[in-house]
């Protein structure tokens, strides 16, 4: 999916919202155990209810990897579903990868579906201690993105990302570095809505490419903050939640739960546009 | 497996020798392609011709990711064949992880065996940018490990890691900052041997720890400068060889070549016990 398409679908459902899809067995409704693939009953159904509201699906591997080949394969089969249900979904692989050059090929080839038709994201976030060759070989493929880690959400992004030399932060120097790599068609940045004050810093530095903002829900950042300090004139965010709208209700009525908080999250960002 | 183990093993095997199975199914001999899990063979044979010289043995999960759920089918039988042949196998997930608390809980849980029995791994390779909450979940497992990244192998290495603040580079700040996080019999260190010099400072701040060793063979470094600069008392290096054991050869007698290959890697380290 290129750069025009993801604005032009932001436009059109006047949405920005990513969905994550860390599906946890302990945590989905107790009914849908009993099914054969209760991760991808779970997945279908969420994917259904919040699909109107929303930009971007994002599975996060370790939910699917912790349950071995077979995740793998309620991972494959969503992939499926979600680009059998629309074309103008944009779908992140939440990996975190980052290797050394040829170990980074075998991930895009993974990712971008090129080694197997049925793992074809848009998108892989990626860690970048391991400097540029560990990064490019994502960017080399046609309309496929890398995610890159900047300033994340969580508490430990002090112990390194907020470190300062030379007057710049390390998450400064990231993004200042990163730039010659690839530039705002290839290169979103992950940038915590914990975090949001700090979006006016990482504005001067990327000004246009877009960023994938987790936080806002479960992790407390506020949308309204994201925004003000985030958004561009091709709005330039796109803003993920997961445990808030995936596990608003364990009941049978969690699709319509779920749809609800995708909604009240689509009606918050298009009062912005 | 322990400390105590991994210490008792190197001196009764004289080896410290890792072998990483970068399992590649366009490298590996053509013959084997023809069978029904040519991953799972391959592995399966380098395993026998390696294991009398060999410490550990280091999937590197790109390359099983890339086949989607049926790699990961080749390396949890790949995992489960290493635990049959030996018990004194130290199992590395060379896998670059890390990821907010709960999704680091994930990866652990996978990697470790406790969600799924068949990836029982002894230590998973993470990545420390996003800091300590991203570490710990994988800490909190006896006699488990994680090996940090400090300072790779690669060229990018230079792009941040090398990065001075405080007259401090980044690899530095991280092994000062990690050692907090864990002590040397739950944490190591992943150091290039194409940066082998400078185990002489990483030994200033970490005397203790293991560290595993990537970049010997293929990459070039050598292993007389990392036993120079980098061994402690309780031998303290893991060493590790891909390429240039696993494709040795490419003909049907792969196996004499990978353990040939293996068998000089380990005269060469016993010299220096």
């Amino acid at each position: 999916m290129n750069r025009a398409k993801i604005i032009e679908t932001i436009q059109k459902k006047k949405s920005f919202l990513c969905v994550g899809l860390d599906t946890d067995l302990k945590k989905i409704p107790a009914h849908l155990l009993d099914s054969e693939d209760p991760v991808f009953e779970f997945n279908k159904a969420i994917i259904d209810a919040t699909l109107p509201y929303t930009l971007a699906y994002k599975p996060n591997l370790a939910f699917y990897e912790t349950q071995g080949w077979k995740g793998l394969l309620s991972l494959e089969k969503t992939v499926e579903y979600i680009h059998s249900k629309a074309e103008d979904v944009f779908l992140i692989a939440d990996a975190k990868r980052g290797d050394i050059g040829n170990t980074s090929t075998q991930y895009a080839l993974s990712f971008f579906g090129q080694a197997n038709p049925k793992h074809n994201f848009d998108a892989v976030t990626v860690a970048p201690y391991m400097g540029e060759d560990s990064v490019k070989p994502f960017l080399e493929f046609e309309n496929k993105w890398v995610i890159l880690l900047a300033l994340t959400s969580n508490k430990g992004a002090s112990d390194f990302q907020l470190l300062e030399y030379n007057n710049r932060r390390l998450f400064e120097t990231v993004l200042e570095t990163s730039k010659q790599w690839g530039n705002a068609d290839k290169l979103m940045y992950v940038v915590g809505a914990t975090q949001a004050e700090m979006l006016t810093d990482i504005r001067k530095i990327v000004p246009d490419n877009f960023l994938l903002i987790p936080g806002v829900g479960a992790q407390g950042g506020s949308l309204e903050a994201v925004v003000k300090y985030g958004m561009n004139r091709d709005c330039g965010l796109i803003v993920n939640a997961s445990r808030s709208i995936l596990y608003a209700s364990n009941g049978t009525d969690f699709c319509e739960k779920a749809a609800e908080e995708a909604y009240n999250m689509q009606k918050g960002m298009a009062f912005f546009m």
